[in-house]
């Protein structure tokens, strides 16, 4: 059975939950958070999440993941057959990572020490954003899907992203970041209604009070330590 | 044939023109820079490197065009056939990318721009390439190749990915980052030696000059729009 190590409250932990779910595959979780010994011996960089097959293959960074679990197991397809149609999956998926989810995590630090983000850190992440509003406009087709009429792993994907980029993006910048892409609301609410979202999200809400604490602590130190 | 849009200084632009020749691939150059229109017309982030195939297909970001082509041309395969191995050789690619390329690239127009890295970035760099490099570690083989007994995708992503961690990341750092993951420089320099890697070079400095001076002008204009 695939294990899944990592913790309900990080979005990158319930896009991979999501992928397994939707594919049907059976799987246990561990729960494990950034920064302890026990995850940097499986995970090269210490992120999570990992997966961790029954003969012992461990695997982290989640797009790689998406790509592994595919490959091993790829009935029920969250990437479409057609060579070109995958590429474009792919790059809304890049697109996303790139100019939605890392400028919108920027924030985070900040938002967890409780300190005021600097003017020029939210100059820079609004340029990215609108990047990634520009280039998402021109790829997204929600028709009904992100990439068309099947539900791929760019829908999965970007919806956790949008996790990101609600709560930190759009509350910092006080910014209503995903109506800047005519349909993504609308989709995003779609994808949130599905019996897998709701029971991440509840998971999700469970763990988030102890993820909270650990991470208070651990930016704390590096706080510290920058100092 | 292949188009390439790009120019000769865009390390990204090399990776894929490395991956095209190695693959023994017809292709044809066409020269065009970041924020241009024309640019934008074909990629939906506005960033080079782009390919458009014969049927007019483009697609745009470094991974999902080296994905793409290895799809669309199997024959001289750059990723191992064993799902895992795969996945390894993604992983490589992605904790590179993150942990190696996107920091050093924080220092990139400062240095364009000639002005002092505030203290605050650099530590922040300093810890994230510190991540790498202990991954990079526990993941890189050089037996001879970094994923192992065959060069794969993973060795042309990394030894550009080095460019950029060498000229901003080492210089700005006055720190031998490559050094520090023991058998990378001797493997960057079989790499160097390679008849591709020479004439990408040497395309590559041709171009420099008049590269530096369209991207001094930008960061100008950036700077400015922030202020």
């Amino acid at each position: 059975m695939i294990t899944l190590h990592g913790f309900a409250a990080s979005n990158y932990y319930n896009l991979i939950k999501h992928v397994l779910l939707y594919k049907q595959l059976p799987f246990q979780e561990n729960l494990i958070y950034g920064g302890s010994d026990e995850l940097l011996a499986i995970s090269p960089a210490g992120k999570v999440p990992v997966i961790t097959m029954d003969d012992g293959f461990h695997i982290s960074e989640s797009s790689v993941i998406c790509d592994f679990i595919e490959d091993t197991y790829p009935s029920i397809p969250l990437y479409p057959e057609n060579t070109g149609e995958r590429a474009v999956v792919r790059q809304i998926m890049k697109i996303a990572e790139l100019y939605f989810e890392l400028p919108s995590r920027r924030f985070i630090p900040y938002v967890l020490l409780g300190t005021e983000v600097p003017e020029s850190t939210k100059a820079e992440v609004r340029q990215v954003l609108h990047r990634g509003i520009s280039a998402l406009n021109r790829l997204c087709k929600f028709s009904p899907w992100v990439a068309g009429e099947q539900l791929t792993m760019a829908d999965i994907y970007v919806y956790y992203v949008n996790t990101i980029v609600s709560t930190f993006g759009s509350s910092q910048l006080d910014w209503d970041i995903l109506a800047e892409v005519p349909g993504m609301k609308e989709w995003n609410n779609t994808m949130s209604q599905s019996a897998i979202a709701k029971s991440i999200e509840a998971d999700r809400q469970t763990n988030m009070p102890e993820f909270i604490q650990k991470i208070k602590a651990q930016a704390k130190a590096k706080a510290a330590k920058i100092k």
